[in-house]
């Protein structure tokens, strides 16, 4: 096993006992990065000489007993619109040409407090705007989308051009690159991880996570990120450290209720993916969790509330830029910024009250179970340029909505969610399962999701299948054979 | 003396000690109400009958006794936006006729537990969107306005048709009639008073509170309204019980630093209101205050953030009747209504932001002083009729503009604000001047207020005049000879 291929745990254990140099660590990923992204456009900007430099110190910090945190040595990438001082936050768009970042954002302070090696920033779709991000190419098939707006922190985690990234989601941003590339996503409680020094897309709806390829590691990442900054107006004081999962967890899942929901989220969805999922809610039942069906409330009016919510907050941020440099803004995003500025202040006022209620709704029903199980994504990622799909029944829907359909309630209500992988379906693409929790309730999401992994994919497994789904020219095939 | 010229106080502690009768009090105020309502059109509904019982009820208890709280027995009116259950609110529109009131608002519950007795429902501006109070006349002069939206309680306070009347206030609508009319007008920190049960005008912007004829009587009445319930969602769990002034509180101010603002409250104000409210303010240094300059913050600001804040939410509450029956609605109160219908999401996002920023700025302003002092209104009643007044320097400005100009700051940032007589101008007319403080300050309010009260028009005197300003033909005198 090569060392990218690690896991951060494993990674971070290996360092602390002197098994692995950091610096061996970065060259591996750094070696690996410059044999994929050619092919699949994960980064904007690579950090190669700063990532050496930090490597070294990690070696020679590491070499004296110093360990900085837990993420000592570890490569990462950092979605491009999280600032780190010194380096452009390009937001993957024409309009920040020449952007200069003075200071690090709150979750670049943390991470590197903690030990982790910037590699470089991966691309958004422009500002966050949009589900595909054109410039990155699925990690197990570069005909199709990366899925986004996170697309090149989740490619950069499967294709081991990483150990973890960090992505941002609105309306399914970490979640939906997450699924499409097999990879896992937590999208935080709103108001756990600050965001402080990060491009706004709609600051209401907004969340900083991690894309990890173990739900470990992801517990990991969240236990240096969690936790107050006054800086963002909606971080919570309250907020405290999330711990991570530590040492071989249990599979047991005695006690643990699941809601099944019997509308929304099963509703146009591909048989693949409901076969998939529904065998992984299965697979949680039988390590002894108990499946207790569950009604999704306000289910109709999910889509208007986000889009009345989304749409004027991200217009309001562009306003001086979308007057001044309209041209330089991609069609699609720009489409949606003027789109933006016709909507009305009665239905702005509709969906925040909508979202009041539907927060209520929520908590209510998240009092009968510990966890919701569902898919992540309706579909697997779809061939590159294409935008709407057709469901069986022959209705049409684009691609960005199906996608949001299934994530804005989380965005919506600020409850976590988090994507694991969840079997492929007949073209051996990657489909996630989607669990969702109460707010604040990420340890049992994680300990669910780490069951449900652990019992379908033993670690060396999927290390494996890793290292064999990237060989050049294999991008079709299945990642477990 | 007659008893509808007592104070709540005075009244209170008479039918406690057993000199006054609650029916001698409930028959001195309906008669008072007889003789001035034709003229004053402060009451849309009274209820005499329910009056009188409740009177004798009352008068029972006392007997055996029994006193239900601090206001058992005590003649009051409601703004006809508040629910009493049995009795239709108005709202002083047509879009209500045949409105059925099921239940008691909070404040309603509240008042009758403490004793009070309703004589009957104040004229509101219509749905409390104006300020004027078209259907009441002025009780100085009839010809003149009332000021509004809470002009029928105003009226009915200063006229002796009640001994207090409860308002809301969402743009100045306790504090303009209050100054207009010569009463003592109080808008409490938004949170602290409930609303449950009371027609919104705008949600984030509504107040409810007393309009009463001394200080020591608002102190008495907001004891009883204050105080958290759930069922209005704004209600601060922390909202306690505001203690009553109780005995004879001292004119001593020596230690409290009292704000006069350099900017916004003195621009714009006629001769006469700027040399009362600065001759009170010099009362109030005498009184061993120490004055201290402040600079309103974000002053240019102020009016486009109340209107981007209560425009699209009174449509949003509107938004059904305004399709159904818009000629229902007066075409003043329907303009507007139709207006905020085209408010964009954007200037709604605006209007909110910067309402943040001003409650920051507010609260860093309010550390350094313990009141602000400042005009309640820029100018007297104007005659009726009159929409528009001209400034000296050839500015026109809307009578409703410069109303809540004064006003408006104290409810974008919740801070209470408290109205108190002081003095009159050249033609006799009353003038307010305005107490502002911190969020949930309302006991150095009461304070400051009722020391200057007690040292310009002692008790006694101030209840002669009101027995003399309302004799028939008298409209035009001043109250204190």
């Amino acid at each position: 096993m090569r060392p990218y291929e690690l896991s951060v745990a494993a990674a971070a254990e290996a360092i602390r006992g002197r098994q692995l140099s950091p610096v061996e660590l970065v060259d591996s990923v750094l070696d690996r990065l410059h044999e994929t992204d050619p092919r699949l456009g994960a980064y904007v900007t690579v950090t190669a000489e700063r990532a050496r430099r930090s490597a070294r110190a990690a070696e020679h910090q590491a070499a004296a007993g110093h360990f900085r945190g837990p993420l000592h040595g570890i490569p990462m990438g950092l979605k491009d619109l999280i600032d780190v001082a010194g380096i452009a936050t390009t937001a993957s768009s024409r309009v920040r040409a020449g952007h200069r970042t003075e200071a690090d954002s709150a979750v670049a302070t943390r991470l590197a407090g903690a030990g982790a090696v910037l590699v470089g920033k991966t691309h958004t779709h422009e500002f966050g705007y949009g589900l595909t991000t054109p410039q990155t190419r699925n990690a197990r098939d570069t005909g199709r989308i990366a899925g986004g707006s996170s697309g090149g922190s989740a490619v950069a985690v499967a294709a081991g051009s990483a150990l973890f990234a960090l992505g941002t989601d609105t309306g399914g941003s970490i979640r939906v690159p997450a699924a499409l590339n097999g990879v896992v996503g937590l999208k935080p409680t709103y108001g756990l991880v600050p965001r402080h020094g990060v491009t706004s897309l709609s600051w209401s709806l907004d969340h900083v996570g991690p894309l990890t390829r173990t739900v470990e590691d992801a517990a990991l990442v969240l236990s240096v990120l969690a936790g107050h900054d006054p800086r963002d107006p909606a971080s919570m004081p309250t907020a405290t450290g999330v711990r991570p999962l530590g040492g071989p967890a249990a599979t047991d899942l005695t006690g643990v209720r699941v809601g099944v929901p019997r509308n929304h989220y099963f509703d146009h969805v591909t048989p693949g993916i409901e076969k998939a999922v529904r065998g992984a809610i299965a697979c949680l039942e039988s390590l002894g969790a108990r499946l207790v069906d569950v009604e999704i409330p306000m289910a109709r009016y999910i889509q208007a509330t986000q889009w009345g919510l989304m749409a004027p907050e991200a217009t309001a941020y562009h306003e001086r830029s979308l007057r001044a440099v309209p041209e330089l803004y991609g069609a699609d995003v720009r489409v949606l910024l003027e789109a933006g500025e016709l909507m009305t202040a009665g239905d702005h006022l509709r969906a925040q009250r909508a979202r009041t209620l539907m927060r209520q709704e929520w908590a209510r029903m998240l009092e009968a179970v510990d966890v919701i199980a569902a898919p992540t994504v309706p579909m697997t990622a779809v061939p590159s340029g294409r935008t709407t799909i057709t469901w069986r029944d022959g209705t049409q829907e684009s691609v960005s909505d199906a996608f949001v359909r299934l994530s804005a309630p989380a965005n919506i209500t600020g409850v976590p969610a988090l994507s694991v992988p969840a079997g492929h379906d007949e073209d051996g693409l990657p489909i996630g399962m989607q669990l969702l929790g109460r707010p604040f309730g990420e340890s049992t999401l994680l300990r669910v999701g780490h069951a449900y992994e652990r019992t379908v994919s033993p670690p060396s497994r999927s290390a494996r299948a890793l290292a064999r789904a990237h060989e050049p020219g294999r991008g079709m095939t299945p990642a477990e054979p």
